[in-house]
């Protein structure tokens, strides 16, 4: 296997809107963060009992998921949607709420990321939730990896791209090479936050919007490593955790 | 001035494919930044006594220039293109070349920064090579700035966001205000780097890619401070140093 990962590359890649422009071009899995919440979120449901995720943009599509009977997740600014079980702070994803449920997501960052990686083969989520358990099974599959993070609004962001270094920063450790700035540049931003990703994250922007939203209490989980033993995984139009579905990768 | 100041912004825009998605809406200054080696080239040519500095996007466009009398600077892949009077590293831009002179130069990185930065009402260069009059000029404008890299082919690069880190280090240090998660990334990468860049862009790939073509000579030049007291300004198609032309701003 330590052969192989010598022959796979890392690419990070800090916007949905720079996707396009990615250098890997064959035999890749694309690792999408959007850790302010959407990743730590679903790494969550699964983690409780989900049995699938499916990310949609519009309040609208909504509907035709909650009258199959599935569980609705939603919020804009903070106000969970009309028709919404509950909204997308990751503490709402309880056991309880989503054991052996279905559940449909409106988040508009992490489906337009989604959407952005439409083209790639394998689409898996990333979250600290999930990064052992992650980096295992990347480690396991024998491809070129891209870690796409989700941003704000297409501009870069600091959780996300933090994240992408401390991934980055195991895979390379694992003999996996890289000849992308955004890889090194992210793996040194992770070496300045990474002992203390709470105050780090004073500098994000998105911190300090979910504050004034009053959403901020979800912070110490959300940089919380290996709380959720999942990898969600797209297939199709849903997300479904592959460690209970291994005959999804060959 | 420093009340002013106070209530400024600074952005970071890491590739021009962004700079659709910037959060500065109105009264900023652009300032583009092609560290290896494009604004470093360019402050070069001013500094060492060109009138004006035409930048095109292709190789057919420079011959409208020459028929009435430009230098025509430009090369693909190390190679200086037919018709050319030399390449486009700063090295050609000596006194002897390019003083009294206009130039055309081709240059597609820098040119499609160019091009996505068009919308904005003032558009200027940035380099090490004028780090500092850049920043006092910057100060007396009263106006927000964005600093947009040109990155690689529309990717991140290192060296055009320690360029940023530099600029909006100095700019902080003034007052400016800023919500921008890549100028925090991009402080923190300079902070990291500064001291000794030599060392630090063994990081980048485009420092490999240069090594490769032989035009690696550059390196520490681009990364010296200070060496040309200029401010190239978008004038129309051309680039004019503003410091000899401050009609140009009220």
């Amino acid at each position: 296997m330590t052969e192989n990962i010598k022959t796979r590359t890392i690419e990070a890649c800090f916007s949905p809107a720079l996707f396009t422009h990615i250098l890997t071009k064959e035999n890749f899995i694309v690792v999408i963060a959007d850790i302010l919440r959407a990743t730590t979120a679903i790494c969550t449901a699964f983690k409780n009992g989900a049995l699938e995720v499916v990310p949609v943009a519009k309040i609208e599509e909504t509907v035709k998921y909650k009258d199959i009977g599935y569980m609705v997740a939603g919020e804009r600014d903070g106000i969970v949607i009309d028709g919404a079980d509950f909204g997308n702070s990751p503490f709402n994803f309880t056991a309880q709420n989503v054991n052996e449920k279905k559940i449909v997501i409106t988040t508009t960052n992490g489906t337009h990321t989604i959407e952005a990686a439409g083209s790639a083969e394998i689409v898996v989520l990333g979250a600290f939730s999930n990064l052992s358990v992650l980096t295992g099974w990347l480690a396991q599959q024998n491809k070129n990896i891209v870690i796409l993070c989700s941003g704000w609004k297409d501009k870069f962001n600091i959780e996300d791209s933090l994240f992408a270094g401390a991934l980055a920063q195991r895979l390379l450790t694992l003999g996996y090479a890289t000849n992308c700035d955004s890889v090194m540049a992210s793996v040194d931003l992770w070496n300045i936050a990474g002992t203390d990703m709470l105050t780090y994250i004073e500098k994000a922007s998105h911190r300090h919007r979910l504050k004034k939203l009053g959403l901020d209490d979800v912070l110490e989980y959300c940089f919380t490593h290996d709380t959720a033993e999942v990898i969600p995984f797209l297939k199709g139009e849903a997300l479904v955790d592959v460690l209970k579905n291994s005959n999804l990768v060959k």
